[in-house]
């Protein structure tokens, strides 16, 4: 059994009021709505991601007779219920916003439609998923913004909340735009491309610095990436140069070399001196160490001479913010449309289309929310993409999804794409979904 | 193949280090220690947590034919280091600190003494391993240091990162003093206490807010807690109060209510009134909804008539401090002492212990760490829990673990046990080590 691809990765209640639900034979339809409520500090937009992982979930739900077993031990669950699970297949259709695209608060990033016991248990898993890997690629996106054309590569698995986090950490980034991750597993089973160099303890386990390049040199010689910060920075640099002298005569060449501590533009320049002195212009600067995106901005707009950036925990974790404001809301039951109105905590009722708009220079430039069916102009972002709990199509490949999100990315207006905090970007509300609104509340 | 505990999880340069240590014969006995370098800000403790998912992981250490495979078609690879991973078992020898014990930046938590390739290649997972656990459990603790007697509950699955962070999150919470999860997994697979009432969903899936109650109440009648705030909270209250009459008559006792909204302090005191008021003084409030330690404390001092606490997101990702700044560092190879002395990231060389001093009052006083085998007052730390690849003895319960956590969270200062930061706790360098750093750097 893979341990976490049980469905009882789950919350207590979803099965407590899925019990409930079928004990008053309450299995119409339901409708449940994923979206976040509002943007952490300092951010303009999300990209949606996760979709992917959402569909195999669902495509696979199902109780195994492991689980109802240990189901069956625990106290609370009826014997019927638990042959209900038994037999539980997912049979309901979702539509989505495509993995890449760029979305705002209230506006819904994935649709559940199906009977309501099924719709309440997939709850917390498909909150898990697209929390993640939305907030993963909403964070990688701002790196890739700032970076311009120099390479990021995802360094962050160490301090990745566990492994699922860091496999998924590692789509997202690349989704988003980064150009790798030094995660093996990921090359696996994503086919991102996958990218080491050495560690301290390399450098530390031979007697001395120089004998721990030439070793490293000569048994990697298609891809020679020095870490040259273990004792002395600029020291190692000139032991690089030294290195490739002899190195050259069997036709190696030193590709790299990466800085991990200390103030890395200081050093940056420095190095690249001693590098370019010794003849090695066309060896790179590969720059690590608690990078963040303002971190990698204040190193592009000093023009400090790094020509790609490793950046690990603060992505993979989202350091700034760990978590979004999500939710996934009962919008509609056997056709009746409702809404949550907790304080602070209010949702829009009904089945919602978002239709977007574009300016003249093809950027966005504002987004209407509507209830589904209400005509608008624009472009609608969410399509259904499973019918009878199976993909209506093949999904797409990574690499076009994240080709994708480069456009997406390219048609954010300017201020959307700094790192500080912008003027909102408008989001409507239309007239239809107001009054649905107002109907649901004069009701209850 | 359970995808998520292939041993291809690994930052790539575990790998080409281990293929350059092998083609050099460099396989000799290597000593790794895992430590955090600093406190986050407003923490005073760490607490070790995720010692047992290590040794899982070194038990079980081996890269399946599926891995092989797949590593054989990229770049990079010799078949002759590939032979050698088909063949490799972890035979290495792990020291410990127990898993709830209280512990303080640059002490070893773990030890790896190994040939060199080995203790090197699993790196990167024995620090995600134990970043996650420790990190969580510390959060948890301050929850579990302001709650006092009143239970907490782990609500934070679905914004935890990926599943296994949810299911690890569920035992280093339990493991740090919560009561118990939401997450029916971790109840399978640790035992832990689960624990669930009802979504707003269940509320709104009704044509009004007291039949979904009543229906709640006749279906789970020995769990009957009840959310009451997805419209208005004191009228959900009254509601509660006038079923709880209909349902004495078929003995059924409504538990508690849950908040989850709004002013928790504010609409705990109504409801209290409410219920007391209409004779139910013995249903119980709980309280969730974006929870962490500061509110938790902010309600309990306010005098807050709450009974139990759920806490979520805040706690699942260490939202203050989603990261430690952790580090898993070579200390010494083939019986050469090492240390890494790149700027602010200094180690300490060498296999290390710690020494542990109590005051009159049993509470902890001082630690020393120093070179293994200098003789110190106090109580030793690290011990030996795995030799040849093995463990020594069943690891304790998490029951166990569990009551051990408990008597160090007694034994913590009380300067030390406030949310805010105190004066750092002393940890002593001894002479003896002190010494062998200066012995090290006049080397190198």
């Amino acid at each position: 059994m893979n341990l976490l691809s049980s469905v009882l990765l789950t919350d207590r209640y979803e099965l407590t009021m899925a019990q409930a639900y079928l004990a008053q034979g309450m299995t119409g339809e339901a409708v449940f709505e994923f979206f976040v409520r509002k943007l952490p500090p300092r951010r303009n937009f999300f990209m949606a991601a996760g979709l992917e992982q959402v569909l195999d979930y669902l495509e696979a739900f199902h109780f195994s007779p492991e689980d109802i077993a240990w189901l069956e031990q625990t106290d609370g669950f009826s014997p019927a219920f638990l042959a209900s699970l038994r037999e539980m297949r997912f049979v309901g259709a979702v539509h989505a916003v495509p993995e890449g695209t760029i979305v705002f608060p209230h506006e819904p990033i994935l649709r559940v439609t199906a009977p309501l016991p099924q719709a309440q248990l997939i709850e917390t898993r498909v909150m898990n998923l697209l929390n993640f890997q939305t907030m993963i690629a909403s964070k990688a996106c701002r790196s890739v913004l700032v970076a311009g054309h120099r390479p990021l590569i995802d360094f962050g698995l160490r301090r990745s909340h566990g492994a699922e986090a860091g496999l998924f950490a590692a789509r997202a980034a690349y989704l988003a735009g980064f150009t790798g991750t030094s995660n093996v597993l990921a090359g696996a089973r994503f086919a991102t491309p996958t990218y080491g160099t050495m560690a301290h303890s390399f450098v530390q386990a031979f007697e001395d610095e120089a004998t721990a390049f030439e070793h490293f040199a000569r048994t990697q010689p298609h891809n020679v990436v020095l870490l040259i910060d273990t004792y002395d920075t600029e020291a190692a640099a000139a032991k690089v140069v030294a290195l490739a002298a002899r190195l050259k005569e069997q036709g190696i060449t030193i590709h790299g070399v990466r800085l991990d501590s200390g103030d890395l533009a200081d050093h940056a320049h420095k190095v690249r001196t001693i590098l370019d002195r010794g003849g090695l212009t066309e060896t790179k600067i590969l720059a690590s160490g608690n990078l963040d995106e303002d971190r990698v901005q204040a190193l592009v707009t000093g023009q400090a001479p790094i020509d790609s950036f490793a950046v690990g925990t603060a992505m993979t974790t989202s350091s700034d913010a760990p978590s979004l404001d999500c939710a996934y809301k009962l919008q509609e039951y056997a056709g009746r449309p409702c809404r949550k109105r907790s304080e602070g905590k209010a949702t829009w009722p009904g089945r919602k289309q978002v239709y977007r708009h574009f300016g003249t220079d093809g950027r966005l430039s504002s987004d209407v929310v509507t209830v589904e069916g209400d005509p608008q102009q624009g472009h609608p972002l969410l399509v259904q993409v499973m019918r009878g709990g199976r993909r209506l199509a093949p999904s797409p490949s990574l690499t076009e999804v994240r080709r994708q999100a480069g456009s997406s990315l390219a048609q954010l207006p300017e201020p959307l794409r700094q790192l500080g905090i912008a003027v909102p970007y408008e989001v409507r509300i239309a007239p239809a979904l107001a009054e649905l609104a107002q109907k649901v509340d004069l009701r209850t």
